[in-house]
């Protein structure tokens, strides 16, 4: 049987010991409020309500006094855990109390400091090539307003530069060509990129996401199904990635063709609700290429992946290209939603009341200070290596459950044998204080927050062995 | 000339006495500020730079040292005006901060106090008819899942609340279908529900939102053009709102005969961006009837009416209808978008990362609060005869320059003579201490907080006396 190597307790600020359980999870005060809550909304996906204010580091408290160990950190956006002390004391600034209670319209009335705010966080952090950023609400806006950031360059292009004709703004107004042109955006099988009804047109993770809602006729390319670990199959997942990228070619021609230009591509460095599915740098890189060939802007989402869980802070890092997109959208983890993007994709007319929530700026900056100052991007990377190396471990152990470990930084996933198995460990590893989520059809996906350590790695891998030996 | 009566200062917590302005706006403050941002972001559209810190209560202080009448605050998105210490009060209880710092996702993981909160918040201000409500972070996220609810309940009633079929489920994979159904959403000219693209899709009110980004085959019925003041144009306003009604069905009719059936109808109680345009009660309540005689769900947009500005939190309260609506979608001065529904529109499968912000709950349930406790909304209908009153006059006593005074509350709006005019009216407006804001082609609209009092009015109209007097 499997025992996880202990390692030495490093000191996460404000962390509990480990978990510790009262009741199965949800609790009962859980049930109760869940009951109260259904009176008022669909709780369908409720799984236990929690205490914030008792929850600490990488530990998530709820209302029955549970407290676990939380490697889904709300679906991945949770970048410093719980109640970081950072962020608690930047609270008690009095400059920061009118950010926060006085919400302005960024697009035309900024704050004073907003310039030096983006300076200090969103530009900091700017992916290479890329000096300007539009912050939005949430992911969703994030990449519908990118789409139409591409759509609008595309146009514009198209025109040779000259303002919208007097039958471009006359036929717009009832959404007709060619004010409304027939274009679309290329994206992949198992991509997620929002639920709106843009960005649900380039999602394709699981029907229940789309399925009554109308969509629009736009190309739709395999992403590649590559064998793990990535280094033993090279050949095998060579030949997959090039029967993808021919395919995506092939889609972009043809809906030329149709009289429907593909004026942008879309993609997830790891597409992480459809699976945790990995590609490897070279697929990226002709993938540009082909946008490049093309005509097409070339829009990398790291709505997921964005903000150090890969062990760089942007996952297209690990391309090594010096310019990976012309736009990168992110989201979750880095608090604000936006989206970086090349000077010639100038988002003029790309406007809304709020254009994000400068108080969401200010807590990053915090994050990024505090991910700076506590090397936590090494961190990530020595801790997904304690990970990935416990998954293989346990894959061996455990052959009849658990198949296709793999991962970057703290960014990795695993296959369960099937649905029902995989829902099974979930809900028996909530129950011994541990929070999983799942992904695709069948992997469980782990989302820690940056500090999730080694010692944390291996309180979890032991409590995980004891439930699937228990499956066993 | 136009002297306004003076109405006795009423006191309004932490307001200042009056404008006071030291340099032409945008000051030098400003314009280096907006040559920062502009090496980051698009500033097309930035006005100038703000210092939240000092602005109170109606008055918006610049990074210059100016202080403004606020009577746009920030798109109709302050309630209370600036720093109102009942806010800044809430965020100095310790409970508080960790709501502020931990975001959750709370469509799995809701803190133990949202029942609560929502009923403290939201409930408490539900439209007639409506118990549930959904929270979301934005005003075009919330129609953007508005519309999927509608989509969903419609599609749900063609297959008897059967669950989907294995043709349903693989066609919308693909964006195909019957998976995703040609269904559609029937809007009006002139209206605006936001720019990510299904709600563009229904939005008609300038071409520069719409050119250039592709768009859905959805019908758009006329929205009523009436003449004001209202009561003096009865007969021949009615004949226009029958036309528009009928119009209304007939596209009902025929987008059912092309195949792509009205699911719901979307519509704002007062168009706002597109000019506020006003229609009777009556109009609403035969599009209403309309909507049931065809089996299509009705969606008012709330957006920008709802909150108190029109003298009754919602505006649609002034139809007088028992079930005004199966959706009402709200933002802005809510301070969280989201969207309140019919038992019937279940927003199962309605879902993202944050589904909203609960610490903006927080804030609006101390909103409510102050409107309850201030009676603002009596205030509002007060200080809106005033305003309403006194652009009467202005038109009066400048026929060549202003027409059409219109309003409901302090939700009010004026026409001036042409677009250039308008705009040197409120650039004029600004270098005297008044921000003021256009929509349509050529309409000033007056968006004041809540706590804009008779007193603030005359002061309004006075400096606004000032500036027509040197157009005239």
């Amino acid at each position: 049987m499997y025992v996880s190597k202990a390692a030495p307790k490093t000191q996460v600020e404000c962390d509990y010991d480990g978990p510790a359980m009262k009741t199965q999870v949800p609790g009962p005060r859980s049930q109760e409020l869940t009951k109260q809550l259904g009176e008022i909304q669909n709780v369908g996906a409720v799984n236990f309500f929690c205490n914030y204010n008792e929850s600490r580091g990488n530990y998530l408290v709820d209302v029955d006094g549970n407290r676990m160990l939380d490697l889904y950190t709300q679906i991945s956006s949770i970048p410093l855990g719980y109640n970081h002390p950072a962020l608690i004391k930047l609270m008690a600034h009095p400059d920061n109390l009118s950010t926060i209670v006085n919400r302005p319209a960024l697009g035309i009335l900024p704050p004073g400091n907003f310039p030096e705010k983006l300076m200090e966080s969103l530009l900091s952090v700017a992916p290479s090539g890329m000096t300007r950023v539009q912050t939005m609400a949430c992911g969703s806006c994030s990449n519908e307003n990118a789409y139409k950031a591409m759509f609008i360059w595309y146009r514009n292009k198209e025109r040779g530069h000259n303002t919208p004709s007097a039958e471009d703004l006359s036929s717009c107004m009832v959404n007709q060509g060619p004010g409304c042109p027939d274009l679309s955006i290329l994206s992949f099988m198992g991509g997620f990129h929002g639920r709106t009804l843009g960005c649900l047109a380039t999602t394709h993770s699981k029907a229940i996401h789309k399925v009554d809602v109308p969509s629009l006729d736009w190309p739709i390319a395999p992403f590649p199904k590559l064998k793990y670990p990535l280094e033993e199959f090279a050949r095998e997942n060579a030949q997959e990635e090039a029967r993808c990228l021919e395919e995506a070619e092939d889609q972009i021609v043809k809906w030329r063709h149709k009289g429907k230009p593909v004026a942008g591509i879309v993609i997830e460095p790891i597409q992480a609700e459809g699976g945790d599915n990995h590609a490897s740098p070279e697929f990226f890189k002709s993938l540009r290429n082909i946008a490049r060939k093309h005509g097409c802007a070339f829009h990398v989402d790291e709505v997921q992946t964005g903000g150090g869980c890969t062990g760089k802070f942007w996952a297209h890092e690990h391309w090594g290209m010096d310019d990976p997109g012309d736009i990168v959208s992110f989201s979750k983890k880095l608090l604000t939603g936006g989206f970086y993007h090349k000077n010639e994709l100038q988002p003029y007319r790309i406007f809304n009341t709020w254009m994000g929530d400068p108080s969401k700026n200010l807590f990053l900056t915090e994050v990024l200070n505090v991910i700076r100052t506590e090397n936590l991007l090494e961190e990530v990377t020595r801790s997904g290596k304690a990970l990935l190396n416990g998954l293989y471990e346990l894959q061996t152990q455990y052959p009849g459950i658990l198949s296709r470990a793999r991962g970057q930084g703290t960014f990795c996933a695993i296959d369960v044998c099937d649905d029902a198995t995989r829902t099974s460990i979930i809900l028996k590893a909530r129950n011994k204080g541990v929070v999983l989520g799942g992904c695709g059809d069948r992997s469980i996906r782990f989302r820690p927050a940056l500090v999730f350590k080694e010692y944390h790695v291996h309180l979890f891998l032991n409590i995980f062995n004891d439930v699937l030996a228990q499956h066993k």
